[in-house]
């Protein structure tokens, strides 16, 4: 048994307090699991007066993360506290600076600093570790990077964002619209101080941000992600896919070809039936293919307290086993920079939107989709609301640049009532 | 760059070679993902002469396996013959007295001889790495041992022999019985050369007791595996399951409880909807149930070249990255020697009969049944095949002791003329 492996704490929110429990209940196991004992032995978060339902007393309290990041008595710094800027920030650049590894579950920041953040910490032969920070509790940054080491990565793909997923599921089952359930799940502490990192998808954009530079060996781009919330779905998109066979998932997609390197994040139909397709609620399934292995498909529970630090305290493990690896998976200095490329892969897409209630209106959406060359499988006019009548159109395959065109010239028609919802229907 | 790292490859059949193929195409990304070079000093098969579609000429030879384990010229000996007696045996063995980390893909191997190698691993610091011994592609030793490091493992389950799901799947979709498609599967190259260790489940056994051993701590106990292999499965109970909203497949379940390790290998009903239940072909699953986790489900190909070859070259990986951890998660001198417990969950189980054709044969199979405490949820009589009668039961949840005891009385009556297939349900 070698020495103990001493952490320093920073955020005591859900996950933090999820940490304390597991390193205190599983203390035995983890020392049998890893050959050293793991202790805490400092901690900080915003409050100290506040019951966190577990005894504090045993560590010691620094009030500034950046302290605690820096102090003799700790080898890990456990960052828990979220934010890309700010005293998360500041306290990893310091844990880094005092030389010591990071774990964290904090994706933002990595999204905006990781590679920073990675050049820093391999200079210094530490490591960040950040499990925690993709999917919840599915290893998936270790199925990645660890046990798919031997593949070309060819696509990766998932739904990970939980609260997303919470909102869309309760769509189709309450029959509710998107205001009453985005309402809901704040009451219920599902979204974020700012709710639109969750709606918006830029939280789902972050990790697929993180996991394309895992999957490729390019540095984090989180401002080429294609980025779409699902703020614009209506209940009418849940039942209209619904009929067709589909459901709406905001999926999020990577891969790499010639043109560069596609990230997107956006709701999507998928097969009803499909794996993602049958993904409700809270749940995140990420879908890895690689040259070699095909495809793996990784699924469970993507928040909540037991889950988030699970993924945290196996990265703690790996760190007291022992292992050393580069933060993406290759030397930070060596990932490559790839351009941004919009998808070239044609798909079929859903438009619904309002026209004007004169005669002609819909042959001139017609007319604007095959001016760009698009083909229509299916349109239907499905009611009237004075003065405007819904539309609904079901594409043939076409490019979203193709889309793009047919979208501005359908705009130009001067027909539109609201702009148009556009959905990419992805048959996986 | 440290000093390449040495593989001596035994053993070249389809993953052998699927090994081969993948160090050599992904040279330069492998030697970026570990920070050394992986190459390959010699090989070794039963079959010199051989074409197998690669060339072997810049690697030494070694006819012998045990000789080729001891090179001083390898860091790393790479045991891809199978079996778990005789030359994979020895030459692991071999390697481990010689100082050198064992990668596998032996399930029978592990399973059999697991402690002992272990033990000799861990005394002479050494790793033995079995990613493709459990679930072809799937990283799935990586997500229990690593990954879930922080949890108290509950459960795993799981589908894990590709044969069998492939012959129970088309007798499903084709309609075709059970002799037709093992006569099929042999001929497409899916069985053993010993069939039973596919279809009696054997093979999916040892990779049971392997995964046990980690998820509780426990030693690899194969003989505790309550075994029963898919050889009795008709066309009529894929049917009947079928019409009930069930599939049949090969289902291993491990969970520890008070009573001991419970660990089974059987063919059971589960929901067509679930995903045990929408597994086709050769896809693997496994379920991973833990006190923080919750629950993880990973997917993919349970056999092939290429994924099979992924998770050998992905242990490379770890080795070549330097991670040192105990064989089966914790050191195996200190595994437990839990006992083999029968399932007490009670369930609901399937049972098809054939009777005497005569008076009272159906009631005397109902008191049997009665008289052992268990209840009928259905029971019915599906034609007549002169000179018996096929008999279908459902019972209420019971156990397996109780259900056994009622197969004794059932057998004492005089009115069965063959032994009931008996399946459990589960409700997953």
């Amino acid at each position: 048994m070698t020495e103990p492996l001493r952490l320093g704490i920073a955020g005591l929110g859900t996950v933090g307090v999820g940490v304390v429990r597991i390193i205190r209940k599983q203390a035995a196991l983890l020392a049998r699991r890893t050959g050293r004992e793991i202790v805490i032995s400092a901690v900080s978060a915003r409050d100290a007066g506040k019951d966190r339902g577990i005894n504090l007393a045993p560590f010691v309290w620094e009030q500034d993360a950046v302290a605690l990041a820096s102090r003799d008595d700790i080898d890990i710094f456990v960052e828990l506290m979220g934010g890309s800027e700010g005293a998360a920030k500041d306290a990893t650049e310091a844990a880094i600076a005092a030389g010591k590894h990071v774990v964290t579950a904090n994706k933002a920041l990595l999204a905006i600093h990781g590679q920073a953040l990675a050049e820093a910490a391999e200079a210094k032969g530490l490591m960040i570790r950040f499990e925690a920070a993709v999917a919840g509790g599915i290893p998936v940054v270790k199925a990645l990077s660890e046990g798919l080491a031997g593949n070309e990565i060819t696509r990766v793909m998932g739904v990970m964002n939980g609260t997303c997923n919470y909102i869309l599921t309760r769509m189709e089952s309450e029959g509710a619209g998107y205001d009453t359930l985005f309402e809901e799940a704040g009451k219920l502490g599902y979204l974020e101080a700012d709710p639109n990192l969750d709606v918006g998808g830029i939280d789902a954009g972050h990790k697929l941000a993180i996991l394309s530079a895992i999957a490729f060996g390019t540095r984090v781009n989180f401002a080429g992600v294609e980025l779409e919330g699902i703020q614009r779905i209506e209940l009418e998109d849940i039942r209209q896919a619904a009929d067709m066979g589909y459901r709406i998932k905001l999926l999020g997609l990577a891969q790499r070809s010639a043109r560069g390197l596609e990230q997107r994040m956006q709701p999507c139909l998928v097969p009803t039936g499909s794996p993602l397709g049958q993904l409700t609620g809270g749940t995140n399934m990420v879908v890895i293919e690689g040259d070699a292995v095909e495809q793996i498909v990784l699924r469970g529970p993507g928040a909540g307290e037991g889950p988030t630090a699970s993924a945290v305290v196996g990265d703690i493990c790996d760190l007291a086993r022992g292992l050393r690896m580069p933060v993406f998976g290759q030397p930070a200095a060596g990932l490559s920079q790839a351009p941004a490329a919009r998808s070239g892969l044609p798909a079929p897409y859903y438009l619904r939107m309002a026209l004007v209630d004169k005669p002609g209106a819909l042959a001139r959406i017609a007319a604007a989709l095959g001016e760009s060359g698009i083909s229509i499988d299916r349109m239907r006019q499905y009611g009237h609301c004075e003065p405007t009548a819904p539309v609904l159109i079901v594409t043939h395959k076409t490019t979203r640049e193709a889309l793009d065109l047919a979208l501005e010239a359908m705009a130009g028609t001067g027909v539109l009532a609201s702009t148009p919802v556009a959905l990419r229907i992805e048959n996986l």
